[in-house]
């Protein structure tokens, strides 16, 4: 069986045909050798989700439906790990498993650089078109945090995370560099959470924490 | 301040000095220029922690203390994914939550191919290493998966992970190849459990839902 290809278009999107750009024209069919009117679906990272046909050039139209986001809300902000690789894992896994918002942590003990935004949403992009979803993670930061009930700071001397995992609503959790939040960094006053009973690292923390907070 | 090595030195361990092994006093030389006499951790990997001192060539043992495996005991049976940088994020991710036991499943539909043992375990090692953990994680496989009431499938159509998660004693995670399970290739009766409410790749499903089984 052929893998059937699922692809993110931006709106807006034209009447019939839609237009996939270069790249994605040129992996269909150098790459991937797609045939023409062969099925293919489509997403504008929002919610709404198309199968249509491979025109060649681009996708022809078809059936639309709007899909909801399912399970909680959950955001994660994270001092960006030092290693690509690492930031790489990390947007992929986080879209994957269905976060929102990824924000990177504006950290004075973080010695990340931030990846270039263009290559971060290109790694959400490939992740959110490889597992066939319909809602794109939007990613952001540096920024700061701020006091919320809805906000956990991963902390292997906090609470239980699975205390949290049944509230309801929007949740946010929050991951400090390896060399933990410089004084005044964040609130006081945020629930500290321990995610499970080893040591983690941040990339791992980031997602494992949201995954928990995401399970079902 | 200097990060402290944690070293993983298999038994069986001599009086007074461990040997090290050549590749970490070529590490410990000239890689961190480690001074003569600086505080350095070891494990065996099997539960034992030592807080030794750097001998130039070897470790000089100091006091040892033994910790116990906290949490719930989880195994994972997963079918290699392809590619090598996913199967080594996959140990490694493993080992840092404090999984027992990987053991690659035995599948037909699977096209990944095992990486050497040697590998596989290098990849725990250092994550053991990296975590300053206590426990490092067995490797083994292709197996087989049999009956067991404290066996889950991660399954998207499956019943909500989370009402496994309190269940106590040991616990295990299957995760199957992309393509699915071959007919007859695992017991019909096993528990089939969705982990999150987004399409999973087989590496991601198998991190995360072992740390959801292992969350706190």
């Amino acid at each position: 069986m052929r893998h059937q290809p699922h692809l993110l278009v931006p709106e807006v999107w034209a009447e019939g045909v839609l237009d996939v750009g270069d790249d994605a024209v040129r992996h269909m069919t150098k790459v991937l050798r797609y045939p023409l009117g062969a099925p293919v679906t489509y997403t504008n990272g929002q919610g709404i989700i198309g199968t249509g046909t491979w025109s060649g050039s681009g996708i022809d139209r078809g059936e639309e439906t709007r899909i909801t986001r399912s399970g909680r809300v959950v955001d994660v902000i994270v001092a960006a790990p030092n290693a690509k690789e690492r930031q790489r894992f990390l947007v992929e896994k986080c879209q994957e498993i269905g976060v929102r918002r990824l924000s990177w942590l504006d950290a004075r003990w973080s010695s990340g650089r931030l990846p270039p935004p263009h290559k971060a949403e290109a790694w959400a992009v490939g992740a959110l078109e490889q597992s066939r979803g319909a809602w794109l993670m939007s990613i952001d930061g540096p920024i700061g945090v701020e006091a919320g009930t809805d906000v956990l700071v991963a902390d292997a001397g906090g609470e239980p995370i699975r205390r949290y995992v049944s509230a309801s609503g929007r949740m946010a959790i929050v991951v400090g560099p390896e060399g933990g939040f410089a004084p005044g960094e964040i609130p006081d006053d945020l629930v500290r959470v321990r995610i499970v009973d080893t040591v983690l690292r941040t990339d791992t923390a980031a997602v494992v924490g949201a995954a928990i907070l995401r399970s079902t």
